[in-house]
């Protein structure tokens, strides 16, 4: 931690460096001893901000250097940074003007977003949230600048994990064919999310830890920035360049896909970072910058528990403690998830789960650790993930594949062409269904409703509460063909799990509540906010309001649906979801065919996306989905009469 | 072309036989000699049902040693054999118990599927029809296995092109930790569907011609079936391995990835096939096999033309030419968009078109041709491909991606996460939408209506005939954010285009004819029958019908929609996509919304997976689609009344 004085050194003067910094332009005059201090400080806000709103602490702790020494050596926003999944930007953010008080409140209502944003900043190139884009979106940027005959630098950062997913393949397979001039950093720390898996990661581990081959390219590196006209020597011969390779065998496979290695390089080390990237900065090539970080460096709490750190609930500094509130709430949906796997995979030995790089984050640490045999990390790579389990299917085991809902639109087309079309018994349990409050635009689960509904032989559905879904699990599991389950971030209602699943017909809703007037049908945690608009609208409006559990996105239970219809003024459907295209539509579709022509009202997510925000209620209430928002509505609607025909 | 003697040499009997195999087992006794006899026998039999019924001929012409050699080695349908893509299949089927008449309807009605299909036979393990998919399924077979302690063999057969798809990449990172035992034959014949592109590419084609590199893989791998205990020969210490890695360099992205990599060979060579597989049966550790084939070998014209034998529709044997039908029919919509798109991009420099590996097939040969700096193959990489378009759009170029409606169902969570919510200009143009109807199942592209409509920010519209595709790829092209345009496969009905595009408003529809009883509201293809529709209801019924061209899926024109919805008895829509979710769904939710009562009737296809056929008309009326159904559900509906509140 050679890089982080906790008292700077000038003792006179306590005044805030990190303050001053309106844009990156006011970093470049800045001594080496105040680029430490400026680092030191920026660690310290990190800490500081994520152990009140939570955050990706680890990985930015990580790039504090790396950050500082891009915007040293590159100017943006003429220069454009692509930063891979971009939780990796908090660095950045306080570096081009964001350091202020939308900083304090990052990924809070009215603050800052947690990832990059092209709306945030001009400074922002590309939005992600998901991992893998960034090489393919710098790779297009690089090709705009061809085009045009402009003159800006491209720079690629990318996490290690983000060359287990495929995107990052494909686009590293077009490198040298679409452009000439572009940086990658591979910013390896050694992990994705959880501790990085298979093979590449493998690979990277062997560049770093090979001495020989790591003090070589250590001193071409400086080599290069010292000699004049050291960069010439890239430019060695064909047959030179073979017996170059012979000795270079580890960087092999970067040089075969036309992009020049260098590295491993220290990525704590600002001046060694800024000479490599003004290396970079003139080369005549696309070139690949191997930067090893810590992540969580400069914090041992995040040292010592990187995944917990990788992305961390609010957290009491001293400690590295998580802030609970009081007494333990009920158990997160992933856990109750995780837990009921490792039961199902002990009584039937052909249960296997599947996760993509989110053991912790999905609830399948539990299997993992209980039954290792039956867990299968495959990294980030979530078309493999799902086809991997349809290989599975096909020989009589049962997989689960437990994924977030926005990282399931991954393998959308193998959902089509490889599970349903064949019919294959996949389960897919989808986690952060719903939104996922501070994560924003990019983590909330709105789609898969309407997604899986278009598929023949998909049987979809969503649980009121955490036994409901070690029902459906059970359910999922005795199919003969693909299920999908999904449920939000966070606690369910808290009700406890039976000691035995109970039957679940395929299809068939759940009355809670009668009603002559109308009924909603609701879905997940929508079930108890039409509980409790069923109570207002009996109390204060007289009104007898049924309520349903549906269920089931996909078959819905057309046959319950219909004898209330006819019975009923009104249908109301909630869902957490967006509306176009999804289970309201269903309802709707269902009546229509049925010729039924009782009115339906239809509550759910408009078509616009949604940001991010303190809490879930915050958000439902700015897009008109508070409480009294859908009560006004169903009243609305009650007193409109429909245009007959 | 050593192995394709046009006689048999026993010329005293002309016998079949082909016509004796009903399994594979009867193979397995052949002479090398009868062997030969039944891969030349076999290849005629390609070439003559395919120039009748069309098909994947190159490529089956390319593996016939290699799916003999398979079988005399392997022992499906215990062995598992997963084929990418798996239009490389025929030889597969005439090999086990598909030789007989419905082979000789390949793809047409009642014949068997162009591809592999598990319903078909027990010998196919896994179905496909798009790319990159082998290897994940086949490891999934793998570890299946080694989870149920069975002793199968498991080959994935991947063409070279499937290593430019970011699945077999993901796969390939995964394979030593999922598995000790898998055999993957790497069938190369340096084609994709177009000729291959990127640096993967360039790498295999370093294997092939490396004179000294392939001298040295060829005599080990004889050598390792002729030396007793050869096999013996491969546990080398970790130093002498090492060793030998720097000889064998070129062989090092496999290895690395965990896989023994052993080639180039003769796929053509059945003995050196057939040694290389018994040897691979028996590795204990991932093998790769790289096998160098001649697509359309034994036939002049496939090997002259490799692209148009690809897939070929019917030709004429000795010539190769294509069996047109007399008179030229109208253009396919893929060259309107082509010829089209070369036009846009003279006139302006920003606009770039980007295929996946389909050049020829969505028409974006044309501008390829005409104007190579404004066009891109990224190789089979369809996430690639729009997040590329999606940097390259940030920039201020207007990329539009030619794709097959299905193929971008790869890239849903890039047209989420990166294209929509960033609101990005990028314009698809979505042709093969609607039936595929020789292809099948795999090919329909009859989802994109239902998934485009539920992302927020998308445009989403069908033009009824070809200028009116033109007019809609000018909206898209001056649209500030995403939009799609879908077309069928084929011809339209020959509307010429006009010299320059005329102004579409977004969201609204044309009045092809009004009705006071009812409208239907119809898109692309559909127009043309709503208007015979409407003739025959006025003529057969006395019935006034109006048709609309709906034009735009998202968003739909509600002003209209409202208006006529409030004056007519019912309203119709029609579209070629999926029902549940789809175009109807969206006039269902739009009069929900508006508290319109009119009764709805959706035409589109049902909630399930539509096989191939011999055309169109054919899989429409065994879906109920046929005109005559589609006046009878009509009728139904105007006759039933409603049921009212």
């Amino acid at each position: 931690m050679n890089n982080s004085p906790q008292n700077p050194s000038d003792s006179e003067e306590t005044e805030s460096l990190l303050e001053g910094i309106q844009s990156p332009e006011d970093i470049r005059n800045l001594s080496e001893e105040r680029l430490a201090d400026l680092a030191s400080e920026i660690r310290s806000k990190l800490i500081e901000v994520t152990s009140i709103n939570g955050g990706h602490l680890g990985p930015n702790l990580g790039v504090v250097e790396l950050t500082i020494a891009l915007h040293l050596v590159f100017d943006t926003p003429k220069d454009k940074f692509v930063f891979d999944t971009s939780h990796q930007g908090y660095v950045h953010k306080l570096l081009t003007g964001r350091n202020g008080s939308k900083f304090d409140k990052i990924r809070k209502s009215d603050g800052l977003s947690g990832f990059l944003s092209r709306s945030e900043s001009p400074h922002d190139s590309f939005g992600a949230g998901h991992a893998g884009t960034a090489l393919s979106a710098a790779l297009g940027m690089a090709a705009a600048r061809d085009q045009l005959g402009t003159d800006e630098h491209v720079v690629a950062l990318c996490g290690d994990a983000a060359f287990t997913c495929g995107i990052t393949m494909e686009a590293l397979n077009n490198v040298a064919s679409a452009t000439k001039r572009l940086v990658i950093v591979l910013n390896d720390n050694e992990w994705s999310i959880a501790k990085n898996v298979g093979a590449m990661s493998k690979y990277l581990n062997e560049l770093i830890t090979n001495p020989i081959y790591n003090r070589l390219h250590h001193d071409v590196g400086t080599l290069l920035q010292k000699v004049p006209g050291g960069e010439q020597l890239l430019k060695i011969g064909k047959n030179a360049e073979k017996g170059w390779k012979s000795i270079m065998v580890p960087s092999y496979i970067f040089e075969q896909y036309g992009v020049r290695y260098f590295g491993p390089i220290d990525g704590h080390d600002l001046p060694l970072l800024r000479r490599h990237l003004e290396f970079a900065k003139e080369a005549d090539e696309p070139v690949i910058l191997h930067v090893v970080t810590k992540k969580g460096k400069g914090y041992k709490p995040a040292i010592d528990r990187p995944e917990s750190f990788h992305g961390t609930s609010p957290f009491e500094i001293g400690s590295g403690k998580s802030k609970s509130k009081g007494a333990p709430s009920s158990p997160n949906y992933q856990d109750v998830f995780g837990r009921a796997l490792v039961r199902f995979a002990k009584a039937d030995k052909k249960v296997v789960g599947i996760t993509g790089a989110m053991p912790s984050g999905t609830g399948l640490i539990h299997l993992s650790n209980e039954l290792p045999k039956q867990f299968y990390d495959v990294g980030i790579a979530e078309e493999h993930a799902v086809l991997f389990a349809g290989g599975l299917a096909t020989r009589g085991i049962r997989p689960v594949v437990g994924i977030y809902s926005t990282f399931l639109q991954r393998a959308f087309d193998q959902l089509i062409h490889d599970i349903c079309l064949q019919n294959l018994p996949v389960l897919f349990c989808m986690d952060r269904s719903g939104l996922s409050p501070n994560d924003g635009a990019t983590h909330h689960g709105l789609f898969d409703i309407a997604y899986t509904r278009c598929i023949p032989n998909a049987v979809a559905m969503q649980p009121k509460d955490e036994d409901e879904l070690v029902d459906m699990m059970s359910a999922g599991l005795s199919l003969d063909g693909p299920a999908f389950i999904r449920y939000p971030r966070g606690a369910g209602p808290g009700t406890p799990v039976k000691p035995s699943p109970a039957p679940m017909e395929i299809g068939k809703a759940e009355i809670l509540r009668p009603g002559d007037d109308l009924t909603i049908w609701a879905l997940g945690p929508m079930v108890q906010e039409a509980l409790e608009l069923s109570d207002r609208l009996h109390v204060e409006d007289g009104l007898d309001v049924g309520v349903v559990n549906a269920r089931f996105t996909k078959p819905i239970d057309t046959e319950l649906l219909l004898s209330q219809a006819e019975g009923n003024r009104l249908i109301v459907t909630m869902e957490d979801g967006v509306v176009t295209g999804g289970f309201g539509s269903a309802v709707l579709e269902a009546l229509s065919n049925a010729e039924v022509a009782t009115p339906v009202h239809r509550i759910g997510w408009p078509d616009s996306f949604v940001e991010h925000g303190s809490d879930v209620a915050v958000l439902r209430a700015s897009a008109g989905l508070s409480p009294d928002d859908m009560l006004a509505g169903i009243r609305k609607k009650l007193k409109t009469p429909s245009v007959a025909i």
